[in-house]
């Protein structure tokens, strides 16, 4: 899966996609549609041969991707630039490859060096009726300053069981946080983390509970205790999947062959 | 249609809609959901009577409002909050009333002093899958400079012929432009346009034209012989709907009763 057939060429795709199109990332059974699942079929009809896409994070059911990252392997090269067309041809318009390179074999989208997220949060009284499957909306003020006094306690390298969903598979709830902050973006706040890689369900469940901080109902000290508790059910309720977007991943060395 | 009956009280909204899942603003038969129409049926519900809503500009399918603005009246007067909230619950999630307030009955919408449309292009190689319903996608770079230097002509009061599209029902093609612009919007450009009033497709012929000049394929001297010259049919493609929103729409006395 990760090391390249003899012979083959591998490639690296950046992708854009509307999780609200698709039963998430991770191909599933057929009739199930899925980002990996549409874009491996247009690839094994342009390769002419069965392709695996590996991808760097596997987002939910309705969490959308501004910068994805995946590779594959062909035994029938061409330009990339031909393959980046071809695709968005071949696969619906809810998903756009934005680039394609040419990477050497030991290159893997799954090795990322990190992964960051961004989730959008409207607080005002009406919801937005542009925007209503692409932001969460929050109908009242947040203080912002509250919400960023208790993300700072997220950057490090911590245990973040108090943030892990049930049925996450990872063998240990240690991840390591490099940035996490709210940032005001017109109407909108967003928030904006990044991290090595992320438990199940991580982001949302942080989200959820720095909301309640910013509505004055739990105390900076609050999310600390609950923080180092390490007791999922002690935090705050999950925030819905449309708000969340994989925003950028990053490699640490950018290989790409000429 | 402008003048309250007597005892009625006469309220105004502001509206965000989603042009994308409505054929327009203006009702029409039955069957064919409009923004008025589905407005205005909540309306009858909420008042126990029949309510006509008269809006500042009828927006054509697919054209989207961040900011349209309607009147109606009613014999049956409550707070403008219990009216906003309950037609949030009435109406469908692709349209929202982000204001309701009482103004005294000379107020009408159709009557206002100008109106701001914003048109959304997005300059790049690859179309946007989460923009795709809201941005019109150019394959390629557009020279903003060139854009705006042809876009000062328009400012001013001026026979628009040019730019009106046939099926234009006004009496005269002479318009009073205070603003036109490009303005950079990350990887987006936006035209703002603000004018006393518009001509049928007007903001969406303009825009067809000003990305000619953009692409280089037009000077700015053709498009002013082209503008001046009063001909539709010498002028560029119509810019499609999705990309066209009703910003803001302001009245020369901001009237509102306490």
């Amino acid at each position: 899966m990760s090391s390249a057939w003899p012979g083959a060429t591998r490639y690296r795709l950046t992708l854009e996609y509307d999780g609200g199109r698709f039963f998430g990332w991770q191909r599933q059974e057929p009739g199930t549609r899925t980002v990996q699942g549409v874009v491996e079929e247009a690839l094994t009809r342009l390769c002419g041969h069965p392709v695996l896409l590996v991808g760097a994070g596997r987002t939910d059911t309705g969490v959308h991707a501004l910068g994805q990252v995946a590779h594959f392997d062909t035994l029938k090269p061409r330009e990339p630039e031909v393959f980046r067309r071809a695709l968005n041809v071949l696969t619906p318009p809810e998903v756009t490859i934005l680039d394609a390179a040419l990477v050497p074999s030991v290159f893997n989208a799954r090795r990322a060096a990190w992964r960051e997220y961004r989730y959008r949060v409207l607080p005002r009284r009406a919801a937005s009726a542009l925007e209503r499957d692409r932001v969460w909306h929050h109908p009242g003020a947040l203080d912002l300053d509250a919400m960023n006094r208790a993300a700072r306690y997220l950057v490090g390298k911590h245990d973040f069981s108090a943030f892990r969903s049930a049925n996450c598979q990872s063998l240990t709830p240690v991840r390591e946080v490099h940035r996490a902050e709210w940032i005001p973006m017109g109407e909108e706040i967003h928030f904006v983390i990044r991290a090595n890689a992320f438990l199940y369900h991580m982001v949302r469940n942080i989200v959820g509970t720095l909301v309640l901080t910013g509505r004055g109902k739990w105390s900076e000290e609050r999310f600390v205790t609950v923080f180092t508790g390490l007791d999922r059910r002690a935090a705050g309720p999950m925030a819905p999947a449309h708000g969340l977007y994989l925003s950028q991943v990053h490699y640490q060395t950018a290989i790409t062959l000429p």
